[in-house]
């Protein structure tokens, strides 16, 4: 084993890292407990942003929590290189809300699409209150 | 856009696809709500394995949970080829414990290793409940 330790980043670094959007993950309370799954989201305005369809799991699940005023969920995004152990984590905590009029039209435009085809039509916003990151081997300058 | 479905896997797919281990993600409820963290995991006679240091930020989260009989997380394991927006994601439900004595030793024998140096002493379990998965895009036979 080596000794590499695991180092914090600040909060500009976890933004400029997640800044060009891909594949994260979002986790939130189910029927089961605590559920994660994996979005094509942006970084818009400051906020993760990402669609699902209407009434698909993700959207049931969350429906019942967004109706509260603040419905926390977390949004982890990574990117490791397993032949190096080396790569980085973001985590931002923070409130689930639906997005619609004006904000929605604005989201729309920057561009979030989600994979799967069909219609997507429930856009989804994260406000985050905590923005935490780690960094762990070789990706140190 | 495409119109691509989401294919739902079933359990033994599901084990088939992360049983090589790897990267995963823990989800649990932390002080702020819903927590993610990534850990480096191997399955072991059918459950999640992973190891934190004792003390570490992941190890003060879940040691109040897991004081509890029944203490519910969630485990994300995903693979994706962002060029052909195709891949899949792997979602264990289920409660997590320390692992201690004689099914310590079988966990280190079976090379669960962390990625950071350092004294890494507390082995995780998770037990699953609920296994489930999804494959979107071209990875269809």
């Amino acid at each position: 084993m080596s000794d590499r330790m695991i180092e914090s980043l600040g909060e500009d670094e976890c933004l400029g890292l997640i800044s060009p959007g891909g594949i994260g993950r979002i986790a939130y309370q189910s029927r089961f407990g605590p559920a994660i799954l994996p979005v094509n989201y942006k970084l818009h305005e400051g906020a993760i942003v990402f669609r699902t369809a209407e009434h698909s799991p993700l959207d049931e699940d969350l429906r019942t929590g967004i109706a509260d005023a603040e419905y926390k969920v977390a949004f982890e995004i990574d990117e490791f290189d397993p032949a190096a152990h080396a790569g980085w984590s973001v985590l931002i905590q923070g409130s689930a809300h639906h997005v619609a009029g004006a904000d929605r039209e604005s989201a729309e435009a920057a561009g979030v699409q989600p994979w799967p085809g069909g219609a997507r039509e429930l856009f989804v916003r994260i406000v985050p209150s905590h923005i935490t990151g780690r960094r762990i081997g070789a990706n140190n300058p």
